[in-house]
C-alpha cells in the first residue's frame, strides 16, 4: 500500500458516519452500509499494514476473551491473532459445553470476566434460538454494569458464529469478492450462486448461507440460493434478503437446482447444511440430552441427504458458470470428494484449483475481527490509524 | 482521581515500612498492618488508573503462572485481568486435579517453571492441611532456586485461596468496606455479621469466613462469627481472630444464631461453608478415592445442613441491623432463594437489592490481585508507581 | 555479562554464515557448525540480558503456537517462557492425541493457524516415523503459502522433541557442557558416556540420547553409548554420529556395558529409552488402537527392563568416571532410586549431589528455543541484538 492509498483510505473513512463505539457486532444487517465499509476499509488497511511489517496494536494492555460453545480451529486462531495483533491478551472461558446457561448466570459471569476487558467473542451456533440470544444477553449484562459504574469501559461482544449468522466470516467472504472485483462496487450486477451441497455429515449451522445471502445483497449483486426441497433457510433472514436485495438494485431468489443457480454465475459458494426443520428438532433434543432421539435424527437426516448426492461442485457444473471460470468460494474446511470423503461438495479438482483462493478468502478473517474490536472500542478510530501508521513501529525487529 | 489525591496517596505510601519484595503472599495475618495499607493503597491507584485510561503495565516480558487445583472463574479472571495489566503474560499449568503431588516432584516442578516468570497464584482449596502446604512448598523451592543462582529472578507465590484463607477476597472485601465507609478509619467500632448461611450444597471451603474473620479484626470492627453448632472453622484461625481483635481494639465473638449477629450490623457477609470437621473426613475421602465414602459423607453433611434452612439472609432479618439497612456482601456466587436454587443463602428481593454492590465488591479483586504482584516483585515501588503516573500511557489509543 | 564480552560475542557471531532465516530448525544435524554456534551464542547472550533485567522483546505483536502430541510440563514452559520474552502471544492447537493427521488436514490447518504467527512449536514423539515427517508436512505447507503469497510471513516450525531428536534439549545439553568446561573448545578430546539406565517404566522416547550423540560428536568429544543388548537406536542417526566424530576428530563407540562407558568419562548421562524396534512395534499397535497388544507389549518390555536394573548410575560407578567426579547431565524428570521410584536410572545420593546442576542444565532451554526463534524470524539478528543491548529497556520497572 502506497502513502497514497492509505490517504484516500483514510479520507474515505473520514467520511462515513458510525455508530459502532461501545456497542456490540453480531448481525451484519444490523449495521449501515457505512458501518459494514468502515469494517473493510480498516480490514484492508490492517493487512496492508501487517504485509509492510507495521504494528497495529491499539492496546497497551486490556483483556479479550473468547467464549466457544462449539469446536473451533480457524475460527479460534482468527480471534487469537486478531486480539493479538491489537495488543490485547486472550483469555478462553471454558464452559461446560453441553449446558446451556442464561439469565441469572450469564448476567453475573459476563460482569465478572469484564473488569479489565475490551471484548468478548462468542461462538455458540449449536442451539437454534439460543446462540443471538445468549450474545445479547452478554451486552445487556455489560451494558447494565458499564452505565451503572461497575465496568470502567464497555467491551464489544463480537460474534464469532451464531445460529442466525456468521458476520466475520460473511465480510471476509465480502473482502475476497472486493478483491476479486476490484472495488466494492464492482460487485453490482455480479450473480453469486449460494447452494447446497451434499456432505456426510449432517448438523451443519445455518449461519454460513444466512450470512451470505443477509450481506451480499446489499451490493446490488444477483443473489441466487439454491437447496434441495426440505433444506429451509430461517425465514427472519429470507426476509432480511429479499428487503436488501429490493433496496440495493440487486437480486434475490430462490431455487431448486444446484445447475440453475450455477448457469452464469460469476461466484459459487456451495456449502452443505442442515434444513431449518431439523436443527429445530435437534435444539429440542440437546436440551433433553436426548442421546437416542439425537443417533435417530442422525440416521434419519444422513439418509435424506444421501438423496441428494449430486449436489457436487464438479467441472461439468463450473463449466456452466460465466465463462466457465466463477470465482469458487469456500468458509472451509470443505467436503472434498475423494480427499476428505467418498462423496462431498466439492470434487477434487475443482478443490485443488481454488485451494489457495481458499486460503487467502480465509486470510482476510483476522483483520476482519480486529477492525471490529478497533471500530467498537476505539472512539475516534480515524485519529488512531493516522498514529499507528505514522509511528510506523514495526511488528518485529532487524 | 486527582493529581492532589495521587500525591496524597503516594505520600502515605512512603511512609509505610515494607518488607514485601522478593516475598510469597499467603496469609493476611503474615503481614503487617502496614503492608495491608499498602496493599490497598495501591489497589486504590491501579483502579483509578484504569478507570482514567492510564496504562499500569510494569513489565515489559515476564510469565505469570496459574494453578488451579480446584474450578474457578472469577478468581481465574482476576488473575488474568491483572496479570495482563500489569504486562505479563497468563500460563496455566494444568495438573491431574485429583492428584496431590508432594516432595520431589513440587520441588522440581515449581524450579522448572520459574526460569522466566514474575509469579505463581495457586488455588488449591479442597484439601484441609494441603493447600497452604503446598503453596509453602513451591515458595520454598522457588527461594532455593534463587539463592542458588538458578533462578535469575524471585517469582512470589500469591494465594488465590487456599485451606486457611482467601486473602485477595478478603482484601477485595476490605476495600468495599473502605469505599462503603470512607476510610479504613472509619471501620473502627463498625459490626461486621459473618454468619452461616444454608445452602443445598456441600464442601464450600471455609477459607472465605476464615479470611474475613482474620482480616476484619484488624481494623478495629466488632466481628461476629454465627453458625450453627458443628459448623466450627479451623481452631488456629480463631485464635488469630481474637488475637487481632483485642489487639486492635475491637472484638471477636462467636454465636449460634443469624439474628443475633445481625442485630445492630452495619455489615452482613452471609455465606455457606462446610463444618471443619466434615472437611477433615472428606479430605481422608479424597486421599483413598473412597467414592462410596464420599457419596456417604454428602448425603450425611447435606441431611444436616437442611437442618438450618432457616439460615437464610432475607428481609425481615436485614430489618434487625443497623437501621435496617447494613450492607450485604458476598463472594458470589451466591445461592439465591428462587433463582439459583430452591432455598439458599440469601432471599431474591435482598439479592436484587445489592446485586450491583456485590459486582462492585468482586471488582476490587482483580486490583488486589496486580498490587500483591506489584509489592512482591518490583524493589521500589513507590519510584515505579511515580513512573507509570508521569508516563501516562493510555491503555489504548484514539 | 560484561560490555566487553557482550562486543566479544557480537564480533564472534559476525563472523557465521548463517542461513536460518526463514526456514525450520527441525534436527541438529540438519545445521552447520556455524548455525549452532550462533545459536548457543545468542542463547548465552539471551540468558545474560535476562539476568540483568534487559529486555529481549524483539517482536511487538505476532502468535507462537505450539503443538503438543504428548503430555510436557517442562517443555511446554520453555517454550512459553521463550516466545514470551521475545514479545509474542502464545496460542496452544490442542488436537485430539490420538489421532494423526496428516496429509490435505495437516497443509490446510497448518496455514489456516499461520496468517499472523511467527513460530510453530512442535511436539511429536509418541510414533515411530512420524513426529519429524509431520513437522516437515507442516513447514512445507507453510512454505507454500508464503510463496503464494497467502501467508504475509514465514513462521518458523521448531522442534520441540520428535521421534528422531530433541534438538532444544541436546542444544541446552551443550551450553550446559559449554558452561562446564569453559568454552565449546574445551570439549574436545573429553569423554561423555550416554547410556541407557534403568526404569520402572516402558515406551520412552529415543529423541534425547539420539540427539545427544548427532549433536555432542560435532565437538571432538569422544562419545561412548552403552545399551544392554537389543536396546537399539535408529540406525540413521547411528551413521550421523559416525560420521561427526571422524569429520570432527573425536570418535564414538557403542559398547553394552554402563561401566565401561563409565571408565574415565568426564561427563555421564545415564537415562532410559526403549528399544527402537519396541518403539517400531508399538507405533503399529497404537495406530491400530490395539489395546490388548499394547497391554501384552508393556509387560513384555517391563520384563525385559527388569533384567537390567542394575544399570543405575550410582555411586560406584561415578567412582568408575575421571577423578570420579564426572559431572552426571538428565533431561529430567529423572527416575530417583528411592524417590521417584524404588530403582530407577539414578541412585538418590548421586541425584542429591548433581540436583541443582540438572536444574541449571534445564534453565537453559528457554534461552535456546527463544534463540532458536529469534534466528529463524529475524533478518539481521546482529543488528537487532545490538538494539536490543542499546535500548538497555528493563524487564520491569522499579
Amino acid at each position: 500500500m502506497t502513502q497514497k492509498q492509505f490517504q484516500a483510505t483514510i479520507r474515505e473513512l473520514k467520511t462515513l458516519k458510525l455508530g459502532m463505539y461501545n456497542t456490540d457486532f453480531l448481525l451484519t444487517w444490523e449495521r449501515s452500509d457505512e458501518e459494514i465499509k468502515a469494517v473493510v476499509l480498516v480490514a484492508e488497511l490492517f493487512k496492508e499494514m501487517h504485509k509492510a511489517g507495521i504494528s497495529i496494536r491499539s492496546f497497551d494492555t486490556g483483556l479479550a476473551i473468547s467464549i466457544f460453545r462449539d469446536k473451533s480451529t480457524r475460527t479460534r486462531f482468527s480471534f487469537a491473532s486478531a486480539v493479538n495483533a491489537l495488543g490485547l491478551g486472550l483469555s478462553e472461558l471454558d464452559e461446560e459445553k453441553s449446558q446451556i446457561a442464561h439469565g441469572e448466570t450469564v448476567r453475573e459471569t459476563a460482569t465478572m470476566i469484564s473488569f479489565l476487558t475490551e471484548t468478548i467473542g462468542i461462538r455458540d451456533d449449536m442451539f437454534l434460538g439460543e446462540g443471538n440470544k445468549y450474545m445479547r444477553e452478554v451486552g445487556a449484562a455489560i451494558q447494565e454494569g458499564f452505565e451503572k459504574g461497575v465496568l470502567h469501559r464497555r467491551p464489544s461482544v463480537v460474534n464469532l458464529q451464531c445460529d442466525v449468522d456468521h458476520p466475520t466470516q460473511a465480510l471476509a467472504d465480502l473482502m475476497q469478492l472486493k478483491s476479486h472485483f476490484g472495488s466494492l462496487e464492482g460487485l453490482r450486477g455480479k450473480n453469486i450462486a449460494m447452494t447446497w451441497a451434499y456432505s456426510p455429515s449432517y448438523g451443519k449451522p445455518l449461519s454460513v448461507p444466512q450470512g451470505i445471502i443477509g450481506l451480499m445483497t446489499r451490493f446490488g449483486m444477483n443473489v441466487s440460493l439454491a437447496y434441495p426441497k426440505g433444506y429451509d433457510l430461517i425465514r427472519d433472514v429470507i426476509e432480511v434478503a429479499k428487503k436488501n436485495a429490493s433496496r440495493n438494485g440487486g437480486s434475490f431468489k430462490i431455487v431448486d437446482s444446484m445447475e440453475e443457480a450455477f448457469k452464469s454465475a460469476d461466484v459459487v459458494y456451495p456449502k452443505s447444511w442442515a434444513p431449518y426443520q431439523v436443527m429445530q428438532r435437534r435444539t429440542a433434543l440437546l436440551r433433553k440430552s436426548d442421546k437416542a432421539g439425537l443417533v435417530e435424527l442422525e440416521k434419519e437426516c444422513l439418509a435424506n441427504n444421501a438423496r441428494y448426492k449430486t449436489w457436487e461442485c464438479d467441472e461439468r457444473r463450473m463449466g456452466l458458470t460465466s465463462k466457465g471460470s466463477a470465482l469458487y468460494m469456500h468458509c472451509l474446511p470443505a467436503d472434498i470428494s475423494g480427499v476428505s470423503c467418498t462423496e462431498g461438495e466439492v470434487s477434487k479438482d475443482v478443490f485443488e484449483r481454488y485451494r489457495l483462493a481458499t486460503y487467502a478468502e480465509a486470510g482476510f478473517k483476522p483483520f476482519v475481527i480486529a477492525a471490529i474490536i478497533f471500530l467498537t472500542r476505539i472512539d475516534k478510530p480515524v485519529q488512531a490509524l493516522k498514529e499507528l501508521a505514522n509511528k510506523k513501529k514495526t511488528t518485529y525487529h532487524g
